[in-house]
């Protein structure tokens, strides 16, 4: 249930996708919750927290998923002890104003922030287009699903980010507005199945991706 | 220069937004290439790596990237040691055939899996429209930067990401053409000036925000 593995660099440089995990491997709603807890120290824009999370560990719960997965995914979601749905919610901001009042009666911010942050920023979302919204929500929550990734690793599972479904019909199918919300990615988290090889992909050297301006 | 904070539950949980930094720290290039290299190893769809770095951290950077930031930015635009402008990259699946051709050809994955790739995946990017070509990116690109926000902390150095600048004039500023790529964040890092007092920001709980289907 805890931190099994608190040492860094194994948990980010030799973490890989794994979709085939071993079936038999239950994990505790506890113990998922405690991870989604962990990888929602991730920052948000304006702190928004524009993410959302669905759980998928029943078979009736797969069985929902699989109707807006593609098939090539079934595997992994055949035999994951829990797939975690992220979604980001465009709605976010309409509670900004009270997440910020708090933030300032707290004492951490003062006056003269909290009255720039409801004239300078809360105005970029009121009057923002679904677009804005849409990619803000979609940064959030692929920060916070990156972290859920390190964070499986180190409870001692490994984990596959996919997007391997309907864009249209996913959101329906794990019960979730589509007026409201965007979704992100799916992530399956387990123990990787016995005899899973390790694909272990290239990057391509970062020096041909960075300039220095 | 290496990783000086090995210690996975203090880099991610610890870590918070610091937005004003020493101005007399510099990193040397070679450690904001390796800290690059070690945030590379996020996942990305299909492995497509959509990101696309520019570092900024010179005077003269600084004043070309401040003609698209947001006024409220410039002091850790002033103060930090650098600037990591992430944006994705859209055309990256144009050369997903070598990419994939590569993996193969070592042996990585299997004839079947190649073909799939080249008839399944790769018709998706080449009829995709923009948007999803811009969704994709932002995602992997999101998902580098919260790996760098990582690395960052595990050398040593505290970093804030932002997207306080023009969406429109941000990528000829840094150098990049508008028609190939879309911006995603800018990272500061650098190390925090001694007297800024840190801000935790809260977070929901995260049961309200988690739903098991």
């Amino acid at each position: 249930m805890p931190v099994t593995n608190n040492d860094f660099s194994q948990v980010m440089f030799d973490r890989h996708s794994v979709r085939r995990f071993d079936p038999s491997v239950t994990i505790p709603r506890a113990e998922l919750q405690a991870m989604i807890a962990s990888a929602t120290t991730a920052p948000s824009a304006c702190n928004l927290q524009s993410w959302h999370f669905v759980v998928i560990d029943t078979p009736e719960a797969k069985a929902k998923f699989k109707q807006a997965a593609m098939a090539f995914n079934y595997p992994q979601v055949d035999t994951a002890s829990a797939i975690v749905f992220i979604a980001g919610d465009t709605h976010s901001h309409l509670v900004y104003r009270d997440v910020w009042q708090k933030v300032y009666e707290a004492g951490k911010i003062s006056k003269e922030k909290l009255d720039q942050i409801f004239n300078t920023f809360l105005p970029l979302y009121e009057h923002a287009g679904r677009d804005f919204l849409t990619l803000d929500a979609t940064i959030d929550g692929a920060m916070v699903g990156m972290q859920l990734l390190l964070v499986a690793r180190a409870h001692g599972y490994e984990a596959n980010p996919f997007s391997g479904y309907d864009f249209k019909t996913v959101l329906p199918a794990v019960g979730l507005d589509p007026a409201r919300f965007v979704p992100v990615m799916a992530i399956a988290i387990g123990r990787p199945a016995a005899d899973v090889p390790v694909l272990k992909t290239q990057r391509y050297d970062s020096q041909t991706l960075t300039e220095f301006l």
